[in-house]
């Protein structure tokens, strides 16, 4: 802070109904002055004055910036990846494994937990903040990882050949000949350290989350702040965190969402975001730890946008939203990273919108905290999926991945109001959905696609895009005809492929534009063993094979769908897959930029919450039991229309409690 | 030169009215042919058959590029950057704060200087040669930049604070702690650096002017060839050279102008490099060291733009045009840079065209030499905001630098004919300005503001643009309502900032096409408080907010820009503020593409350049007192029409003293 | 192989009609396990069953791949390039001069050579792998540099001179002070670096070739795979071998040729490359080592495209045509480069279609193994021209190559249906060619111009383009009106170039659309001195110049273009220059897609290939005297019209042997 004004700022907190704040994340060089000197006088001051003023607190790990004289004292701190060995400066730029790092890292830990965890405003804990590998794969990191293969590989002979290492003269006869993976050209070992890598982060947090249990008393949570693909945006699955497993430890989860705003604003990232989140703990409520106040510069959001994107988090699950940050750094590179304050302190519009929330806050929370959901469908992802599509993505100039192909086809599910849980191949019971979406599962193990096999002959219903089945766990293409294991249940098979140019499908089957017809960066050529086709190629060639299947295997059906289509035929193959499955209902009656969200809250009531994510007002007709709009108060009807303003926001509470 | 041909040469040179050239500046190791052995024969046999000659020498000293014997024996010559080392190879490549390199070029430039001061034909010399720091960072400058901060921040906690070292870790408690800055994220000790940098550039100049005055002889002057921001031609603020503070040991200040020609000819480079450097020296003549002739091979002039560009540098104040080069080198990297004869040492067009430049200036020398100016209007610009606002430019992706905002600026007044000077902090006594146009001022001191608000109450008039005023000497962001200081002069204030996308100016207040009544790149939500709106927002919701506005301060006025207007909207805004400042006269019925440029010259007559930078013949009105066109010697009346020729010139002296 | 079907893959082979196989380049650490520890196995294994299928086998020595415990034992192996060194992972990063290297590559050919060279099924051998020099120029490679340099200019100074060591401060007053040309931006020791480079491939290749001839029995054959430059797929000549050196020593010329297929398949690079392999040992039959089957997966051919294929690397004098490869690797980064089969084994289109291949070849055999050319026109190309050339391009940042010049005309010959073969300076006798096409001829020594002067005194029709001449084999622009030595056989002189910005050619002279009549990346300003002018530039400026031009010399004639013309404007230049050398004929009633090609056969018979390289059917009428298309076994009569079907080939042998 410029100048002294903790307590004006606390005023304005208060004004604001902010009743939790978040510190001490990146602050271990304030903290540790000097190796073994502390300095808890900001933090004492903060923790009084906050406790005072009802405030709470959650106090985080110093981890994820290492201070100057660490480093200066240990150089090798700073991780060496494949570019090189990162540059003092930016934060997050740390060898996680090195001992040296360690042992500092639980020093200032302790020394922080013993001096705040008594400290009656505290109520939790965040772990560092962020935290990935940093692609970290340095001397230490590579000595790791061939115990790592030796413990996981009895038998060199059996890594050799899972992992293909004749080709290009790779084959190694001892492990000590085994050479960094750096410049490595094979996928399998090179999504095979991936997955090494994501391990270090799993095991990291579990370290920082028993050093941190050691101190907290009985009813402190224990959180991170997961965060997301990044694309100047939160964007999707994360490539460096197995976030399931590295939830399993945390009391709570936590999840970062950014998200562009102004014209530009869909829920989808929020939505995206909360689903993820609340089911990385199998339903559990969740923290929004970090959301944009004002933002981006491009951000600056319009009237009522803050409204609708604080309750569209309540909405997926989240027991709180927390703003990065209260006001903006005067100094660095989050200078244009704007809080809901300015630099110069003063009520603006964002914040004057953030005091309604803040009231209305206060006033539900007990209608809103602990909501539940109970969705039919979920979307099916994969790490190891995501890290070996990657490699190869659609040929050796294409940029585009996993998550390109994964975001819409949550998308199209989304816009069209169904309402969808995550699941990945740690998810213990697959069926109380009824429908699963599967994109692109390059890389499963047999065991894992049987499993969904069996999901479908059960009587779920699988929707599985391309490539989907193609390589086992390491990457290594199966040599069955494709989509291996799961052909059965696709009831289709392939042996060829190519890239689609001037390739539309036959007879415009989803009566979509001719842009849209068009099939985009890949197309197997399909034949169905036992399958219906519902599209074909059109295509001089190609126009004989299959483009979108539907089979019926056991009790279940599997769509397959060989190509990557437009968005707006995505839209149609999953309404008519969402049919298929039984799930149509009242809430595809409404549709983007209309959204509504259910969920129930801790009386055993139903919520509706109504979102128009447009600058245009709407009528919306509301079809559910008679209940009252919360933040006006008012009795709702049945079928009664409701005009929901741009930007704008209501939520029905039903008078009587589901049975 | 592939074979002996300096008698050639020489004549050719005679023919074309060459008086002066320029020789020995990169040619360090054929002078010093190892180390402490010398050769000075090819230089004598120029200084001696130049003397011969009668033409004029200015020595270089060989400094910009290092012999390999020397790098060989000390590696370390070449400098470390955030990037790595440098190569052997190109020039300007070493770290010019090395102690070896500081040695062996002191011994060099004694022993040229030693050689060449008493030779007739020397006139001057030439220090360097567009000297710059290389983005020198290696241990050595690491060093000195720590003893740097710690004479300049006595107190390491107010350095702490005021550079925001807490965020991210960054906070130091003794400084041997500081780790270099290669990597940081933070703009506050990110531009010190470069400050420091920029200091290092002057000190380094101030050394070789010290040590050639140790030897020249009365009368022989010390120059040196600036360069601007490089845009594959000269286009902006040189940002790692603070001119105006490099400039002030020199007798004469250079530069080197390159530039677009053929139908991309503006004469606009020409015009803002001539400004620049007249007004290093408060006014003084300076000299173009280098310009092209035929330059790169895009750059091929069409008949008359020689001509037009050698007079077009005159009108700015130049006591010398100098071609870079005579001929064209047969090797390496410049074989594509066209010197006045090609590689066959023929005469060709651009030769031909050079002759009567030659004959003109031979004739014309004492109308057009020492011309004086008296502008009335300033550009202000500041190398400390340059390089704090490239830091943050508008946002994390955006390439748009400070000179991209600058630029327009002083097009608009060189294409309506406001004869232009450049002032920065350095410059003594502002008064003598009506108007001044302060782009981007993002970082200045609470002194550098006050003088500028001073500046309007005296009766100044300012036009200033959006992001000035906002954070301070040490690029913190001023805690107060934005545009800080220059608040109350602006008449405004504002909180909140975005990215126009989809806004124009309400009303189309300028009368310009839609597209050009676009808002781009930044736009501030400005509320007016005692400032006149000027124009608004079109936009569904920031149509509340000012775009232009103007303030009565004083005695003066300050127009503010919110946002980057169009070219064409600059223009018309700053053609409103040249009325307002009551500057709007003869020279306004002229418009680009026909210049008109002003002196008094040494006769103390007033000159009037006309310039037609068009390929159509033009009419135009000679609008000043009764004279003769000097190039064909005829007399002119007042308000006789005057035909350009495509790319034609024309310049009338006065008949009269005026007084 | 992911599993043992060693005899089902033979059985596939044998109905698909594969009679070679090449085994074991790519498995030095399949076949030395570990130093000095061999295992022959799989490769006995693979012999025998070949042999007993009556499959020949080519042996490919494996040292283009370097195993872990190799480069873990000898880190200096992976070559240092400007960029740094190489990692390990990739292929072909080793340094080829390394002595340890060379040793254990030695010691490895050698025991492979013991172990193979009595097995029957044994027919040849392929030394390496698409050898290169991999930009190998760390300490071992300079210190050969500076050597070579010695030894080939004994004086200094004459070096300094040529090679223009004078500018920046490069010059030398010993060896040992040149530092490595990493960073030089001297086109001429750059240059001179490349050609040094070069050899070292030649001196490589030649080191294996004698290793295996120390072993090979008599009748086994050494071939070596070269490639072209890439572009995605093979495009033009490769800059880094001297391939007409290179294959001096082989006893066949081996090539890999790629190329884009489906709607954008042309056969230019199957008759590119062919032509250039072909041209290699002086018309000698070559092999096609690889090509692709399926290719990347946007290749994936159409029906009749790898018929089509196959045929055309037989018509232009192919005598192998071998897949990359049988099937498709399970892991790493091939697994998109697709097989003659997927990764399922299964027989799938491109399989069958090879299979009729097959038969064909092995039914016509007879007649289409060692076919003769007698093509009466060349494209003469240089190494040493491609690589001056690329250092200055069209200007610093044109990424415009030597080869993009160069194909145009290449293509234009073959649209055109002119049989064209290859020469470079090694070429012994030109005057068997009636015309030479020599693009951009940027540097060539006086003897080289002299011999083309000469080449068209005695008869011969040469079409020049724009940059030749203008440089000496060092790179050094010739001090004399350009283009240098040619200019009296081509009758012009000029001294100035530009860029063309909206210059066409004046009165459309070749009666193509405006945008095809436009000049492209370069233009010189072109003054006729006794040759006829046959276009002039249309330009308000340059109109005065000349554009194309042709001139009588001694007995033959030189066409001359300044500029890049349009694909278009080629087509009509280059038939314009083909009717002039009295070549136009019967082929030329025929144009792209329908494409013929001529050779000889061993029984004397002439062959007349015909391909419609289109997806229409074509009429073509057969002008030649009667004969049979062999695929069909029907007789063709003179005259008669023949049906090409959508890719379609036939191939007719006269009747009579041709006297």
């Amino acid at each position: 802070m410029p100048y002294d004004r903790l307590d004006a700022d606390i005023k304005m907190m208060k004004e604001a109904g902010i009743n939790v704040v978040r510190i001490a994340e990146s602050t271990w060089s304030s903290l540790e002055v000097e190796d073994g000197v502390f300095n808890f006088s900001h933090i004492d001051r903060v923790l009084d004055a906050m406790g005072k003023a009802g405030i709470k607190v959650i106090v985080g790990t110093p981890t994820y910036a290492v201070p100057s004289w660490l480093v200066k004292k240990y150089p090798d701190i700073l991780a060496v990846t494949p570019q090189g060995q990162y540059k003092f400066g930016p934060r997050q730029n740390m060898d996680i494994t090195n001992p040296d790092f360690r042992r500092h890292a639980e020093n200032v830990i302790r020394k922080l937990m013993q001096h705040v965890k008594d400290h009656p405003a505290v109520i939790g804990y965040q772990v560092d903040n962020e935290t990935k590998h940093y692609d970290s794969s340095g001397p230490n990191v590579q000595a790791m990882f061939v115990k790592h293969l030796q413990q996981k590989f009895p038998d060199i002979a059996a890594f050799n050949r899972d992992f293909g290492m004749d080709y290009w003269s790779h084959r190694i006869n001892k492990w000590d000949d085994l050479l960094s993976v750096d410049g490595t050209v094979n996928a399998s070992i090179g999504s095979e350290f991936s997955l090494f890598q994501r391990q270090l982060v799993t095991d990291y947090l579990n370290w920082q989350i028993s050093l941190v249990k050691e101190y907290a008393r009985p009813g402190q949570f224990v959180t991170q702040n997961f965060d997301l693909d990044w694309r100047g945006y939160s964007y999707g699955i994360q490539p460096r965190v197995d976030q399931f497993s590295a939830a399993k430890n945390l009391d709570v989860a936590g999840v970062d969402i950014y998200h562009p705003t102004q014209d530009k604003l869909t829920g989808e990232e929020i939505a995206f975001g909360g689903d993820l989140t609340r089911s990385m703990k199998q339903g559990k409520n969740y923290y929004v730890i970090e959301t944009q106040a004002q933002g981006f510069p491009e951000w600056t959001p319009y009237p009522g946008q803050l409204r609708l994107q604080a309750f569209s988090h309540i909405a997926s699950g989240a027991n709180m939203v927390a703003y990065w940050h209260w006001s903006t750094t005067a100094n660095s590179i989050e200078t244009y990273w704007r809080g809901l304050l300015s630099q110069d302190f003063q009520p603006n519009e964002t914040y004057r919108e953030a005091k309604t929330i803040g009231a209305d806050f206060a006033r539900l929370s007990p209608q809103l905290v602990n909501l539940k959901k109970d969705n039919k469908v979920a979307l099916y992802f994969s790490n190891q999926a995501l890290t070996a599509f990657n490699w190869f993505k659609f040929g050796w100039t294409s940029t585009i991945e996993y998550n390109d192909v994964l975001r819409p086809f949550y998308n199209a599910l989304y816009r069209m109001n169904v309402g969808t849980d995550f699941v990945d191949s740690s998810t213990g019971d697959l069926s109380r959905y009824s429908m699963l979406v599967v994109p692109a599962l390059y890389s499963a193990s047999d065991a894992e696609l049987q499993r969904l096999n069996e999901y479908v002959k059960q009587g779920g219903h699988i929707v599985y895009t391309f490539k989907s089945g193609f390589s086992d766990q390491h990457v290594k293409v199966r040599a069955t005809q494709q989509p291996g294991i799961i052909a059965p249940a696709a009831g289709i098979e392939y042996s060829q492929v190519t890239i689609p140019e001037k390739v539309g499908l036959k007879d415009n089957p989803y009566q979509v534009t001719p842009e849209e017809n068009q099939a985009r960066w890949w197309m197997e050529l399909i034949k169905p063993t036992t399958a219906k086709v519902l599209a074909s190629y059109d295509h001089p060639v190609w126009g004989k094979y299959a483009a979108v299947t539907r089979n019926q295997y056991g009790k279940g059906e599997a769509t397959y769908i060989g190509f990557m289509p437009s968005d707006a035929v995505i839209a149609k193959i999953m309404a008519d897959a969402v049919k298929n499955a039984g799930l149509w209902g009242k809430d595809q009656q409404l549709t983007f930029p209309q959204i509504v969200r259910h969920s129930t809250n801790q009386q055993g009531k139903a919520l509706h919450f109504l979102f128009n994510y447009s600058a245009a007002a709407a009528q919306v007709t509301y079809q559910w039991e008679e209940g009252k709009e919360l933040l006006s108060d008012k009795p709702v009807e049945k079928n009664q229309s409701l005009t929901l303003p741009a930007w704008g926001v209501s939520i029905i509470e039903e008078n009587s409690v589901r049975r």
